[in-house]
């Protein structure tokens, strides 16, 4: 399942609102949740009538379905810039300090902290990040494939599948660890997921 | 910051009558979210009237400060649990195929992802769980200290600090991963994580 866009006779002109929807709908969600959000308020941030919205985005969960297709095009950019430096698993390591540090942004996860809790109860929204999930995993599997075996380390399917997710495990827990405790020691926490990556990636 | 309790002249019977909102609220709020979830819907779910309600509650809140509350309590009785056994770092690392998978219950965990989300954007829960981790550190870090030196480890400060943090994260991100990824291979999810909890533990 794919986020179905819905078509436009000016492409350009198309993109520029569905960003601007998509701008409103963040802030909304960020301030009120998914759920305290309406496509009222959505409106009113985006300086556009719901009518119109709906010319772009059939309601909320099809709003959440650009954010997750955003994240996977994201994912797969680092994916592919990892790929270009050759030894993907030290490339990884190398980018420890620099993905820590950003995936402990308060604001910058605000959004798919409530789309992961809306995942737990909203079958739609589920089928939407198990799908992003999957085609997430599917390009990962490959390069970490390659990198251990580039290193002559064990990489049958079950091992690339239990490492990658105890990989993503990982950048998904800093999302949660810095809303819990505000006072992390930053360089601490690199340090310590250092240590855990290394073991993830050359063992 | 604790969860102020209020006074009621039969405790037992309160204790009760808590604990029905409790449930009420921790079913509403898996259903509609936090901001989706009214105190009439919960007071309906719970077969109480508002008003009554607010005999013990303030607001929803002070429902999910409970909620907060009820998780320090069991992480306590898990550590109190580890350091019964002697060697906290071992323990810890033997109970890893049993932490995991209690942490990939998707039902579980709907209400501690949602109090993240909302954590992300309400100054009073933030409070609230800021509050509960900071305390849960406290009572870590002395284990994890005296674990670390009975192995001859490094046990400074900073080093605790990060442990803990990347430790916990990789709970706090099971929970989140198994919101996306319905088909996770829980035998090689297991193993991975058990690699990277060796090296948190024991380097």
């Amino acid at each position: 399942m794919t986020t179905p866009e819905k078509r436009h006779p000016d492409p350009e002109r198309a993109r520029n609102r569905r960003r601007q929807v998509l701008d409103a709908a963040s802030a909304c969600f960020g301030r009120s949740g998914f759920h305290g959000a309406s496509m009222a308020e959505i409106s009113k941030a985006a300086g556009m009538s719901a009518g119109h919205i709906y010319n772009y985005f059939d309601g909320k969960d099809a709003i959440i379905a650009a954010f997750v297709e955003e994240n996977v095009e994201r994912v797969s950019a680092l994916l592919r810039d990892l790929e270009s430096r050759g030894d993907v698993l030290q490339a990884l390591l190398d980018d420890v300090p620099k993905s820590v540090l950003e995936h402990l942004d308060r604001e910058v996860w605000k959004l798919p902290l409530e789309i992961t809790a809306e995942a737990s109860r909203n079958p739609t929204i589920a089928a939407v990040v198990h799908d992003a999930d999957r085609r997430t995993r599917a390009i990962f599997r490959p390069l970490l494939k390659a990198g251990r075996e580039r290193h002559g380390l064990p990489a049958d399917d079950a091992l690339l599948d239990g490492r990658m997710d105890a990989i993503i495990t990982v950048f998904q827990g800093l999302s949660a660890r810095a809303q819990h405790n505000p006072d992390i020691d930053n360089d601490a926490l690199i340090a310590s997921i250092h240590v855990a990556m290394r073991a993830l990636l050359f063992t």
